[in-house]
């Protein structure tokens, strides 16, 4: 079951960069992870902004939120999330 | 070059059933062949509304204005345009 | 798999006050249906307008979209949808 | 008499972590007590969010403010009430 | 109970003015009814707008609701409601 | 003169709780004895929320603005002014 | 007392070029008189718009409603109201 | 050349009282310099909050934004700018 | 003195495709003689939407509303003006 | 290609003013380097806020994206990307 969720990331002021740079990398290593499990199926970037456009392949609603809520940047984003189904005019 | 492109249907009121079935099929047609063209690569239906999500791979910002104006449904839709690019987290 | 479903209807003013009754009848009969099916598991009127809260059981996204779509009073309605799933301190 | 009420919770950061979990354990018990009491009568998390869709069951709006008002994380939510009830297609 | 009712008046442009006429007198009567009844407790024009603010005092949300919808003028009218109750300065 | 005047409270995070209560009493105070003057003829509690909706007489435009600007939460708050007058189908 | 006003014309479709001159001229005679009789204060165009700024001294709330709805281009008009008083830099 | 000007004062919380004191006398007397000057023709509070509707006489865009960047306070305002000209209906 | 004007047309669902035409046509070469006569100084097409970002040098704000209101589209087209000047770190 | 950026710098309170001047040389070298490689084609202030309006010509959309996340003072912007092609009536 497809879902689109878009991120969009503020940096909190009361990090250190050195600790920030912590969590982003620990999102990074997350996102990847997603991605190879099939889970994160698309990953684009927003061109210009620190957001992103995304598309999640998971089971259910509850296997949404526990994807998201477990992404280290979480606290520090604005999240929306969409869901899709099959569009009549699509070939795949 | 990516772009998002958001698509919602204002089906008009001034147009019988059969003259906006017949626009329909132009659309469907015309999308199915954007997609075997690799330009339409991705088409999601929103759950529950007369819209889409859906990724263009296009040469420039003119080649995407060019494609989109052609659309059949065109004049009864609200359309919104996101620039996408690499996203560092990426594995693709 | 449980979403949020709010509806406001607009009726339109060119159809006769006949002709939109028979629509809100075949709509009524669809909701009670859906009710019996286990589908549409609540629906409130919003005290003051012409509109509902709505909670919808289904498969999928893909079910929820067709559920919809076969509304009667859909193409004079405002929807939006909101995939939920369990609350920790829920305790049902 | 229905309401529904949607909260959305912004974690503080003035708070540690320690302060803030002993916040939320105080709305857990108080959310199971009033669920007990058939006052807080549905309890859903919004899918990929820190919020809830929930339907209060009261005796009047002096009764729902003082309920609401008494949850130990009302400081750090947005929260908007709205009035239901009887929908007449309802079969319950 | 309260509520305070906005109400944004939105002349039809698909009836004559004679029959708009008709449609406020009936409004009017209706207010001075439920006003006698005390159940439209204060009524006061937006200066500038065609519009006005309200407070109800109604036995419930579906009080409320019936009451609304009965008003002649509600299919031309934008509504907003917003429950109330007793505040803790307030000395009456 | 009437004017609705809608007061959101958002406390500030850099008092304690001992500060903010002492200001909470004097508008409390305040506002009691602008009720007795006549001044602030209406007061009530939005349920659910940290907020109210007034109506305030006064001579004119500066009358209202000075009595507002003297209210010890004033800063604390978002405050949205509308001037009201005779409705023409109110009885009183 | 004074108030701000602005208004924004949106030309009716369903009246002929001629109907709508008529309106305008009168509406602009209407005009004239108020800024006679010093209540229209001043006027002036939003430069690339149909729409205007204006300030009007008036006795009371009452009495800037009277005015604003006796413009005759009162029904294809939005127009928002914003009282003023006296500012403590104010030189005049 | 006119230019209507709206400034909203946002009093910054990271300042002392004594501080800020100091700045509004500043913009005080920086407003009372060119109202003089024949550059900021009018200036009215908005009743009952922290702002303000103004008028500015300037040479050109240029002239304008030299003058506004100058304001003692606009650090701490937000601010809106609205081009006008000479209205058709007005006498002056 | 220059100005960024953005545009976007809405065809008027009353007007016949060769009525609407014939405006658009106007349009052009109203454009095209601004463009030459140095006014219109940057026309670009919003990709994806009818809809243009423009920038014009005029004498002042009258002669904006001026050039502006003379646009044979202008009665179909919604539009938003920004003042612009100088920036300092501009090598031009 | 183009892409018309829209940005508004918000001074950081957190940083002294010499810290903020720093980065702000930094960005001034870089917007003219830009301009000279004639990838930031137009850079104009919006008057009277603290705001530009800028044209940019890149190879793609991950130029755009790059370009701007170099920008020094882009964690103090927000940002709004738009793209931008041939107009019909331009004369370029």
């Amino acid at each position: 079951m497809l879902f689109k969720v878009e991120m969009t990331v503020n940096p909190p002021s009361h990090l250190s960069e050195e600790e920030f740079n912590a969590i982003k990398l620990k999102e990074k290593n997350y996102a990847e992870e997603l991605q190879r499990e099939g889970i994160w199926v698309h990953l684009w970037r927003v061109a210009g902004l620190y957001a992103n456009v995304s598309i999640f392949e998971v089971r259910d609603n509850q296997h949404l939120h526990d994807v998201l809520m477990a992404l280290p940047l979480y606290p520090y984003m604005n999240v929306s999330v969409t869901p899709l189904c099959q569009h009549p005019s699509s070939i795949k």
